[in-house]
């Protein structure tokens, strides 16, 4: 509850509307129940604000935040709501390692994926190693992404991790779930993020467009593991209701909750041929200028991944690197499990 | 998800649609996680479907049905969807019965009601006890609340317990928090319930309200514990939005977790004065006409509990007496927790 009052504090502080104008409440949680005992957050949310605005939780494992911004918005667009606060916390370090990595697989299939002992690491490391072997991507190649990730966040106060590493170093980290290793991995984290949507105010931002999109939970269950077909489907959506193209996007932030997985999403969302997402980073690695910022926050490796918030703080990370960077267009893509569920947002900056 | 699977498939086949026609799905489900070490739902609901439909969770402890009821109503109202399938469903008899009761405590507030040791049972046992020191409610006179609603429940085949009881009978049975009994208490069950909202066909029926409200979530925090301000608030809303007044209601489905709750349900809602709630439960015992049905399914007690399912299948209640009685308008009343969170859908038969 501090973390959700200080996001809560912090986005009405920063926005032009009162507290009292706020007529419904989305709240994005996962683990509640896992890590602190607590369901029933809309109600706990709402008490927070004098005049106890509707509230409600939604629950997309990771992709919690993108679920909670798309029912906003459905909320909006009904008339029932015209200024909804959209909040999303994680409190991970309560518990044991071995509670959290238990706690995290409810975002997997419990029945076909829990009894082969299956954790998340274990599943980004089935789908690194298949990549691997499907493209011929090097353990020195994949390092590239932390690498760059770390170094991104390192001037963002935000981030739980602003130390710079080397690809080396990512290489050298512990093995985890080969052939990932620790610093391939984003962390256990405690957050919160919140954001305010409303039909009644003027803003430098909009939001374009938003979709979600789902598939089958066990990856055992897929065709192939080393694409994400829901992140495809969600992304044409998207672009479509914005009416723009891929071309115009200056700025992602992409759900690199594996190392593995922000290249298979550069792949998805169209940026890169399949097996080509590494050219990119290193582009960024060596500094070269890409066409577009990738995860200019430090993504979920460099700035922590409290689950079921990441999905709206990489909303309003898009909104400061459009400003910084006076462009219009940029894209989150969140995702839940192994993208069982993704829901992908277009923010637009009005004033060029 | 086999609970929930035999609820969607009976929704669709009893409905003029096809599964295809599915453009949205919402999840009602409040103890995944505690229970089935299962989240993330949604996309779980949604592979049940070929065409794998967007598809959320809502959460809202024991009134997640009535919840996921009003998100679905915000995605038809803003035009994003068509036809929703709403489905709820609770597993609840896989574990231990002090697992079940701690699970169960995830909708009170962990910081505030937890270390107290109190359960449901008790926070409710608290409200009898109060509620019968205001207004000199005797234990007689309470047991009758059950036994009318064992009695309503015999000709339910959905109903878990079909066996009339006496009044005595509850008097008799073993005490669960003083004052209330055995008897006083809901079940814990397994079900699932389901229906489909759609913009796109006739239909007998019309949601003609759906609001919902919330309340502090620790009975702490409340000024009273014998009345629940977020009944009289989301109905009065929901009255409202029906153009309609509670004597044009003919059958209320009310959430009697405990029989307590049923007395203060029918004050709240504008039913009877504070303190006169019994008096209709007397007339109901004595077989004496009412102008209204009152948990003619059986309620929670006599239905079971299957918590995040019973909103939802509160409504289907509600159309099959409307249908019997050839009457307009029916109420459902479902909450979360000491009524901290309260939804009221309002239903309407269209050709008498």
């Amino acid at each position: 509850m501090d973390l959700i009052e200080e996001a809560v504090t912090a986005a009405i502080d920063s926005s032009r509307i009162t507290a009292l104008e706020i007529d419904a409440i989305i709240v994005s949680n996962m683990l509640g129940e896992v890590t602190s005992s607590q369901a029933h957050l809309g109600s706990l949310v709402s008490a927070l604000l004098p005049h106890r605005p509707p509230a409600i939780r939604v629950e997309s494992a990771c992709g919690s935040g993108a679920y909670a911004l798309h029912t906003a918005c459905a909320f909006l667009e009904s008339g029932r709501a015209k200024t909804v606060l959209v909040v999303g916390a994680e409190k991970m370090t309560d518990v044991s390692v071995d509670a959290i990595a238990a706690g995290l697989m409810v975002a997997a299939d419990s029945e076909e994926d829990r009894p082969s002992g299956l954790t998340f690491p274990g599943i980004f490391g089935l789908i690194a190693a298949r990549y691997m072997h499907e493209h011929g991507l090097t353990r020195e190649e994949l390092s590239l992404v932390s690498a760059v990730h770390h170094r991104n966040a390192k001037g963002n106060l935000f981030a739980q991790f602003r130390n710079v590493i080397t690809p080396e170093a990512v290489s050298k980290s512990p093995l985890v779930a080969d052939p990932l290793r620790l610093l391939d991995c984003s962390p256990i984290s405690d957050g919160g993020a919140a954001c305010i949507l409303s039909t009644n105010h003027e803003s430098e931002f909009r939001l374009a467009a938003s979709s979600i999109a789902s598939d089958a939970v066990s990856i055992t269950k897929r065709p192939s593991i080393t694409s994400f077909p829901a992140s495809r489907d969600a992304c044409g959506r998207a672009l479509k209701e914005a009416d723009i193209t891929l071309d115009d996007l200056s700025c992602l932030e992409t759900h690199d909750c594996f190392s593995i997985a922000a290249l298979i999403n550069l792949e998805d969302l169209g940026f890169a041929n399949p097996g080509e997402g590494i050219s990119l980073y290193k582009d960024l690695y060596e500094g070269k200028k890409t066409r577009f910022a990738i995860n200019a926050s430090g993504g979920l490796k460099g700035c922590g991944h409290p689950v079921a918030a990441t999905g709206i703080k990489q909303l309003n990370d898009l909104a400061k690197q459009l400003t910084e960077r006076e462009e219009r267009w940029g894209m989150a893509h969140n995702f839940g499990g192994a993208c069982a569920s993704c829901g992908i947002h277009i923010l637009e900056r009005m004033h060029d």
